[in-house]
């Protein structure tokens, strides 16, 4: 059975594993700080690829950035990891075959061979953290549009610019989405400028009626995502999957949804690919695995 | 060369004429009001067929609602046109072949071979009139989703539930965009409840600082919708159509999205196949021309 070694490589963190054709981890899951320069990531990757290129057949990268529709390099500028990374010469660091995607994508990608999304051609996965990362599969193909940046999760949910988003615009589903989103509409509801995501979700746990009108906004405006990419894509299934996700409810989310589209009826799930999903996914799209 | 009967139908009005494979009208364009009941929809339907059936190849219908992937009938309801045309047996009109497509996505197809899109294989075109209609091609190919229903315009500009939508929803794109939103925008900014669009548009042209301001803001809720779709699908160029399209200032458009994308550089252009261009794009489809 061919192996990939996959890499993440995230604002913060660096994992790497080996991950089978089946879709299987295989290997120790590793894990590292991203350090702060250019040089020293790619020691970093230099170091990982050389203690184990000989035992697989490509190295799959899931990065931060979008990637390039040839999946070798990354395009434009990537936020919170060293100005240069986007230069890295991938294919350089390895005499195996070396395949890139962005992370958000590669998780999409594992959810549809492996996942919540499973034998459904047409799906759409948000990945609710920090922020909000995105992954279009249409007609069992990801979807990648002109330049490969597609999927980008920044639709405007108000045109009053009230809220900085971090591309650099207003009001993005992203800049309300997001876990940074959820803390930023309970400053907003509660007066409290060191309220905490945390607080929110204990506070609707206990039944705080306050804390559970701010979640509620928040899932609403996810809601309103959800409608919205619905109406353009007419999917089998809308997946969520990141840290934020376990939260909402789901059921209500699909029942609303389907009562406000002007498409055909589809689903909302939770993924379950696991955490690894990015590797998964960017090991599966460079084995050819469908 | 191939020919086409092609049948636009409307809310308000049945257009149709000859269109060859080139793209070319070379029949007469016939027009008359889209009767009531569905039985006498049925008949307009029989009487333009049994009269040009034998001069043509297929026949290409380009139609309100949206169309299945099969392109034989209608999905789900249509506002306003009789409430059984979505049952209509299309296929059984005529012994020639009969294809039927949703005239947005027609008009976004005739952009693509001959027209303002041409050459440029991810497009999505906008059409502002009394509604927004949208068509959406990807890799030379239009985009129908899982059902057939993909591409509509009803993602939410705002989440607080202020303007009712045509979709039954609220805050949509289209309950902005089109030429109701400028009327109800400019209701809204003027306090004027007998304000038109006209007035808007022609005090613009005079110079008046608060039509322009109105206009504006209309305009700005173009650009706000024009860059979610940019970020999502990374198109190489948006394409503007229909009657309130001439109106909108291009280059203003192109260059702020283009500021605030995350995804890579696309133009906004305005629409060339001119008026019939939902009949062109159907006989075109139908004709199996790309």
């Amino acid at each position: 059975m061919k192996k990939a070694l996959a890499i993440d490589v995230g604002g913060t963190k660096i994992y790497n594993t080996i991950i089978d054709e089946s879709g299987k981890i295989v290997g120790e899951i590793e894990k590292r700080p991203t350090p702060k320069t250019f040089d020293e990531i790619k020691t970093v990757f230099k170091e990982i690829i050389s203690k184990y290129e000989d035992d697989v057949d490509v190295i799959a990268f899931a990065t931060c950035g979008a990637v390039n529709n040839e999946n070798t390099g990354i395009l434009g500028s990537t936020g919170n990891i060293a100005k240069e990374y986007p230069s890295m010469d991938f294919k350089s660091l390895s005499s195996k075959p070396v395949f890139v995607e962005n992370d958000a994508n590669a998780a999409a990608w594992a959810e549809h061979v492996i996942g919540a999304s499973k034998g459904m051609p047409y799906s759409v996965m948000l990945t609710l953290g920090t922020g909000v990362g995105g992954g279009i599969i249409l007609d069992n193909k990801l979807y990648k549009g002109k330049s490969g940046a597609a999927g980008e999760m920044h639709f405007k949910l108000r045109t009053d610019n009230h809220r900085k988003c971090t591309c650099g615009s207003f009001d993005c589903f992203e800049a309300y989405a997001s876990g940074t989103g959820l803390r930023l509409t309970a400053v907003e509801m509660s007066n409290n400028p060191n309220i905490t995501t945390y607080d929110v979700i204990a506070g609707k746990q206990n039944g705080c009626e306050q804390m559970t009108s701010i979640f509620n906004k928040w899932q609403d405006d996810i809601l309103a995502g959800i409608i919205g990419l619905a109406n353009l894509f007419d999917p089998d299934v809308v997946v969520l999957s990141g840290s934020m996700a376990e939260f909402v409810d789901i059921e209500y989310l699909e029942k609303e949804a389907n009562k406000q589209i002007v498409t055909q009826p589809f689903k909302v799930v939770k993924a379950s690919a696991g955490n690894y999903s990015g590797m998964i996914g960017a090991a599966l799209l460079a084995l050819g695995v469908k």
